[in-house]
């Protein structure tokens, strides 16, 4: 053990910021702002943080963002940002799924590099669309799929990567929360609402929320792709319009001849007992390991044969791809916030090479519009496998 | 708490049992016979106990038989116990899965009660048979799903029972092991040959071993029945006949016009870092828990929007099914054989029972030949299934 | 792993067995009688099962006892049993610990093996004259500390001096219960009255009842032996005449020169939310172990500067002390009940090797009445040292 | 279970901020620079970053510290720094124990509130002058005992104070590590060093760097005043200087004439297996609570009779203590860093209604000079204690 702590020094100046959403009584914008200020390598000097502009301004004067930079929409501000010689070099995009395609592209073909929260869009069409956006032009665009930050999630993908768990044979992944056990969108709650509407959700309920990063956590940590899936979805809720369970059968690509991996998906909104039950097991010929997102500082660890072991984040056996994304030393608890700011960390790691012009460090990952576009399809392969009665379904 | 222990007091005369298989080498004759004796309502007195006959007399000698009563054959010792006034009463079968079936029948025909273990046979056909030869012999007939002996997966089918989770919706069971990660069948291992061999096991490997005892636990804890699965089996390991990785989708049968519930079931004897992981969670509209065989003595209880708590076998909130087969107090453990013990004890409490043509207490509750039935038509639907592609098939 | 089972087969013909106290009520007795039974090497043939005649009588006849071995009291089944051919051969005493002295020297003068409860008697002038009476007779004295029967207290043993933790420094033993958390004793509560009754336990309540287990264990897993200590010992409820909570702090004797070990050791009966919380914990120059009595299948180690590993009964790097003592596979869990039939065998092994006059397996282990005296001489140290605001005390 | 995420607002303009210590290879100053960064209320501007200048310029310029603002000693930044117009308002001292009292000085007699690391003082003497320094200043002085600001820890005090422990009558804290096991600070280690150098840490080793940790938060939870101790302190490891290992036995002051509660306290650097082990368990006479710093998250309430229960930060039962402190929705996990953050967000708040010349909220809680005032005599009580073979000392 070692016992330094470090923070992200401020090498580089800081990378201007702004945001989409994420107004008053928004979960996700807190959290992307602290996420932004840990490291200290952003500064949030922009907003159209509601879509009323009231809110917009009551919001931006809460969060002491100058008026004159804070707008009634994002297009607005992608226009007058961009006009700047102090604009916005970045922004986050933190509203409901529906909104992120266009605004998106608002920004990234002004040459502004998008902080986006996932699942990418509402469909795949537009996810596509994003995608040739993003492609074209020339800016960075980086999905916030925050549970790839988490130092022992970076160290089971290194564990795999390094070979230590053999060829991977299962994947086990889930995510059950409860939240939504009772109709609580009937009763307004805003959270609920839009999460529950196809129209700002997309095809997908309980899928796209959360299965999405279960699903993105099991290729991130294994390095597989998924080749099909056969999904058995339900809308356990009366007049429940998206789905709030799905159960899903997994079936990776080969890998150099050998036999393909299979694995498990269950997400859930119903299922008491849950806040945020992201867990994930990976089990290969030569070990298995497990991680569970609330208690993220632990990975267990069986090489087969041998006993179960602990491995903390920066204890005994913790390598490098950890060691790099953590702030302090083992024993003392890093948690969500810790792990949503490094991915704010490594786009800002990208953005400084690009306003560099070098190329980013190797060691540096996030995850990308691609992922981003594998999402949606996930979802949109859940919701047309489900409809053909559990069929398998190619991704 | 109270701390008042309790053993099974031998107001009835013993139950002169005998045992089929169970010699030298063995793993679950000697549970048997531990679980037999711990509650002191049976006496061993004959046995059959291998299908070498001098490794048969030798085991019976090991364990005090008499050698007049050490038979070569299961069907020497139905015949030539069924002629003796003081012949054997009731008979435990505990060979691989293929000589359930005959050897039980021999049994039963002669009136002799059935104690055997799980899976009921080696395919569905001879599972019928052996319903019908129970059915039509007035004799009992046991099956040994032992963990349905753990007072608390008793405690949680009474909380199933008494609505306190409400209407069930998700069921997750799960029985992953890891001892056939490499092909130690290869290697002449008498416990891994025997399981991986069609022959003597049927058509299914880890569905067979310990999927059943999965499927088993979920109906038995939620009072539901399966209505169809779809499944996607492996063997992973090279060169292995039967399946050692099972996922299955499980879709229950509708009660009371309510949407049906849904569950997941994965069985696995290849997932580094699990010796004997069974676990099953269930989720209503009002509650939801979760229990582990691992650590038995505990049911983690989450009422909707309450806090998580834990039951303790004997503690408080622990009720009277839980206590009915708990022998001591709250905080020191019991553990496997002594839920195993518990069958034993149910099966006693229902022969003598029948030796005083009295009904059985109704909360004696013990697996019969119906739930070996549906357990082998649940490994050949699973089967089945996966020969289909992962197609939904009727149970 | 291997999954082998076994049940300690009977070889040798039963040994008689006799049981002083353990009638209807009690709950030792009970756990005794399962502990006796489970490995097959005993037959309990008679009793003087309660002081009260009518209550030994109806007793015996629940537990199939023949009449005329349902004796009144010990003396009088003392006399007659070794007058018998028939006679017992050794005899469990399970009253509260006033009677154990002059119960076991009856047994003890005739050369019946005695199996006592602990604490060994209530004041440690009986304690040393029952170790006299022990050491003239020739018969055996086992000591019930059950606890260390548990395999994984074995392994904890094993690893300690083979070495693996390096040189002791410090010992962490606890025992909080919290049955008495208030004055049940003063409803009648029969378990609670006994327990706070200085005339029937002696002079310690919490650390003659549980205390002395944790310092057992302590000694039994390290091989240290206790120079002194100092404690400070409450009793928190009004009206309560012994101790119900105590801390202690203990200095270990030195060993080859080395600083001596330290130690803490709290016992309560009044911490809500422990139900027999016994729990230890050992660290040395090369590592550290915990085991905990509610989880008695786990043993976590870390070795220094290495990841915590959890050491499984029969699993990976469980070593023969363990296995000598296990009945089945790992992943399926033994419990109390287990750890107490190991005593049991033990002392059959012992009482079998005494009747063959040869010397007993060295890897037979057992307590003894010097343990027993050490128990009780803790106890009385614990008391003198808190009468004497907390000065440290000789042992 | 709400949704929403908060972040703390900037309704006031940020205070400025200068630093003392804290340069590079520092552990502790890199994390002040986070918790003051979080919440988004402080501006660090200003560093007296190490006692050699050349460090102090090179780790002000790695900060990004404008570089006539990084001084070469406290004492010049404090006096330029009191010079200045828009000079520090606030200063955190992140320095080893010794520079503490004079460093703290010269800031609050210049009226620069202070926000200092614990212990307070390396002995008592100086800790008294600095609590007159800072009772004379007008200045305010927070204490970083940074686990008073986990959320959990908030729930417990509340609940204490609720009354739903009921009267308390037994206090467990136990800090153990296992980073001094060996003497590393015979290999340079700069953490180990200081920490084991009385010149610079006080005569305290484990019990100045962690015990005044235990002891504070058993103080903060239970709202209980230490009376006496008796202490037992060791130094295992061969020529290391201060103690490493402390078992503390503890008498705190009755309180309405009721028996006074009883606490053990263990700490230690020697202990393997832990990394930051903080553990706190109480119980009165209606319940227990245990809490562990390395799972902060949960906090284990047991009602006596009842079940153990688990109150999640934010979730059922988890109440508006806790929530005030709170930045995310239950689930997903805040750690150390986020609790650090909490005590820099409450000395802002303190301060902010100091500039404004109010009253602070009643609800703002951190730990004072007061608190630094009988951690230093708790250290020199277990001294002093240990050197009179565990007499028992006031405090």
């Amino acid at each position: 053990m070692t016992i330094e702590a470090k923070d992200e020094q401020a090498r580089s100046p800081k990378i201007r910021l702004g945001m989409v959403g994420g107004g008053a009584g928004a979960f996700i914008g807190a959290v992307h702002r602290m996420a932004a200020r840990l490291d200290d390598q952003f500064d949030l000097v922009a907003g159209a943080l509601s879509s009323t502009p009231e809110k917009a301004m009551a919001s931006g004067r809460d969060l002491g963002l100058d008026p004159s930079r804070t707008y009634g929409s994002y297009k607005e501000m992608a226009i007058r940002e961009s006009e700047r010689e102090d604009g916005i070099e970045a922004v986050s995009i933190v509203t409901p799924n529906h909104v992120h395609y266009d605004a998106a592209r608002e920004f990234l073909t002004r040459g502004i590099h998008v902080i986006c929260d996932k699942p990418l869009t509402s469909n795949l069409a537009d996810a596509i669309k994003l995608k040739q956006a993003a492609d074209e032009s020339g800016a960075l665009f980086i999905l916030t799929h925050n549970y790839t930050g988490y130092p022992m999630v970076r160290q089971a993908r290194e564990m795999v990567a390094n070979g230590e768990l053999g060829r991977i044979r299962i994947v086990q992944a889930e995510y059950p929360q409860d939240w939504l056990t009772e109709a609580v969108e009937q009763t307004g709650a805003k959270q609920a609402v839009w999460r529950t509407d196809p129209a700002q959700s997309g095809a997908g309920g309980s899928t796209g929320d959360i299965g999405t990063h279960a699903y993105n956590l099991a290729c991130f940590i294994t390095g597989l792709t998924l080749d099909s899936l056969a999904a058995d979805l339900d809308s356990f809720v009366e007049g429940r319009r998206l789905d709030d369970n799905a159960h899903v059968m997994l079936r990776f690509a080969a890998k150099d001849g050998e036999k393909p991996a299979k694995g498990m998906l269950w997400c859930s909104q119903v299922a008491p007992g849950h806040e945020n039950g992201l867990k994930i097991r990976v089990y290969g010929t030569k070990g298995g390991i497990e991680w569970v997102q609330a208690d993220p500082n632990y990975l267990w660890f069986t090489p087969f044969g041998d006993q179960k072991r602990l491995i903390t984040r920066n204890g005994a056996g913790s390598g490098p791809a950890a060691a790099r994304v953590s702030r302090i030393p083992s024993g003392h608890p890093e948690g969500y916030l810790e792990a949503f700011a490094t991915i704010y960390t490594e786009a800002a790691h990208a953005i400084n090479a690009a306003k560099a012009g070098k190329p980013v460090d190797g060691a540096v990952i996030y995850p990308t519009v691609d992922d981003g576009v594998k999402g949606v399809a996930f979802v949109e392969a859940c919701v047309a496998s489900s409809k053909r009665n559990g069929a398998w379904v190619k991704v």
